[in-house]
């Protein structure tokens, strides 16, 4: 393996410095910080002697909690909104788009919601983790570049929402960051449960791969009030009696299969909005370009879903962006170009379900 | 290894809600967001081929850049300050404290200047590494606990200026994060004089096992105009002519060494004032309290750092709270109770070296 010295970035993000994170009018904070939340402990036999540091008995290990950073401005609207970063991903995903301009983290909060940004446990700043891992340096950008819709690498799709130059290109494989143990839905739930336990009532904003924690999330807390979830990418949940077969696709990361809950805990997302937000370039018939057809597949089990839910007595939208005449979009539906009009859209929603006030 | 669900730890966390965060009156940011800076890239060997995503060949990896949060607040001064975190922590170590109040990063935003708050290279949200690593799950949170100097675990120092509940003592072992690759104070220096070239001239306030990357990143950057070290940890830069001994310890760290620089590079940490400070409970005479010894040794490397800087036509300064009357302070001098007394005291000091205008 070569390594090469990213010498040009510098240059090119300078040239970034002057739109960078700024609001189109200054936005006036009551109160911020950080806190963590849930979590586990591990503690290691026998009993912690002082003089004894480098022993572990009797020592502990904090780990398996979320890290949020949250902001109010004055005059908050009562619904927060609380988001879910996904896979490779940190809190940073809704912050600076990687071309520098406000992220949704700057939008909600400049739309006048409290935000509460995390990192699911294993990621990020919630870095310490019970089962421990390894952090993999086998270089995999181009799989997750054509994975997310952006383009087949090193070229963009046409048309495609995302403004790059050199600079912007690498921001974006920078915004990546590696877990520290393995994924665990339950574990990021239940963590994510007691992060609404410190935020209050919210709207919980998932992406990709934090679309399936989500439904658990709401399932084990009653302060959602709503969920906005933008292309889930696996975890879709249904009792054992109404769940499809896993479906096949020509991607590498095999078929999709639904998640098992209780019909009790199923039932718990027939009680609030649901939005499901798809981009574009996604066919409707099987393809062998691996990263569309992977996307197919999980719009398909996304509309029996929502037929499922809605069914049940549940209020659950499909939207797929093309199909009102938004085209372009990437997997990065809050970071893409016309990120500004998806906001807009989904607090459109949000006011349609009376949690915008 | 037995492992304890952390129950206690919701309903404390919820006792502090009501004054988390707060800034004693709203601050209006015109101004915020994320970027990352320096770091390299690796590339596999071959051609990457878009049908066979799953082989590395040609694929590219980020890696050891910093990751940095920042804001500006209307009007700022015209210096910012540029947090580095020490070992185990990330930038949440600058944000709200363990036991709820505004940290560093609130209380100088606060005061007019804007904050760059980082995560090192292979720390928190900076975690895609080009070692990798592996991450650990040996209990050791009790070793950290004694070295930081709150007390002999589970006791506290008389005194000491922590005001913990069970929450809040959980909380400070949650802030904590692993390595995701080996520390390497070169790639984090070159990150963080990258970091200054984002946000133009600035202080640079490090913390412990920053302190040694902070000294690099000055003689790598002309943006740093001044330099807060908070009980730096280790890597007290001398030409080797000059170097001290390695300090011998009952700590377990082992002799503390100086870390050798040529000449030229000495020669810039002498252009800059740079103020050096150190809480309580750290003795003058060797002790086989490990944890107390440990912080002696780095106290008296300090001294002979600071005569030298100055010997050589510098401005450094070394402040030991107690003998200004400020007692009880941990190694973590930017979290502890006085925290505001504290920030007050670096405060005056910039003013003092023009550098708070």
């Amino acid at each position: 393996m070569k390594k090469i010295l990213a010498a040009a970035a510098a240059a090119s993000l300078m040239a970034l410095t002057a739109t960078a994170g700024a609001f189109s009018k200054p936005v006036t904070i009551a109160s911020q910080g950080s806190f963590t939340a849930g979590g586990s402990v591990a503690q290691a036999e026998g009993t912690f002697d002082n003089a004894k540091p480098l022993d572990p008995a009797g020592q502990t290990l904090h780990g398996d909690h979320a890290y949020v950073f949250y902001q109010k401005p004055v005059h908050p609207k009562k619904n927060a909104i609380v988001f879910l970063h996904g896979a490779g991903q940190s809190g940073k995903t809704w912050e600076t788009t990687p071309d520098g301009r406000d992220g949704f983290q700057n939008i909600f909060l400049e739309k006048g919601y409290s935000t509460y940004v995390a990192d699911q446990p294993r990621r990020g700043r919630a870095g310490q983790s019970l089962t421990g891992g390894i952090i993999s340096n086998k270089p995999m950008e181009q799989l997750w570049y054509d994975n997310f819709r952006i383009g087949l690498y090193p070229d963009y799709y046409p048309g495609v929402q995302v403004k790059w130059d050199e600079g912007a290109r690498e921001e974006f494989f920078r915004s990546m960051t590696p877990d520290t143990g393995a994924f665990d839905a339950n574990v990021i739930s239940d963590a994510m449960a007691a992060v609404l336990e410190k935020s209050g009532k919210a709207v919980l904003m998932t992406h990709s791969q934090g679309g399936g924690p989500g439904w658990l999330t709401a399932m084990k807390s009653d302060k959602v009030k709503g969920i906005v979830a933008l292309e889930p990418g696996s975890g879709y949940v249904f009792t054992k009696e109404e769940a499809p077969a896993p479906m096949e696709t020509s991607s590498p990361f095999g078929a999709l299969k639904p998640a098992i809950v209780p019909k009790d805990s199923f039932e718990k997302l027939t009680k609030l909005p649901i939005v499901v937000i798809y981009g574009d370039n996604i066919p409707s018939e099987r393809t062998e370009q691996w990263n569309l057809d992977n996307w197919r597949v999980r719009v398909d089990m996304a509309r029996i879903w929502v037929d499922t839910i809605n069914r049940h007595g549940g209020d659950a939208r499909l939207i797929l962006l093309p199909k009102r005449g938004i085209k372009g979009n990437t997997h990065f539906l809050m970071s893409d170009r016309n990120n500004g009009q998806i906001a807009d859209l989904i607090e459109d929603w949000m006011k349609e379900k009376g949690l915008a006030e």
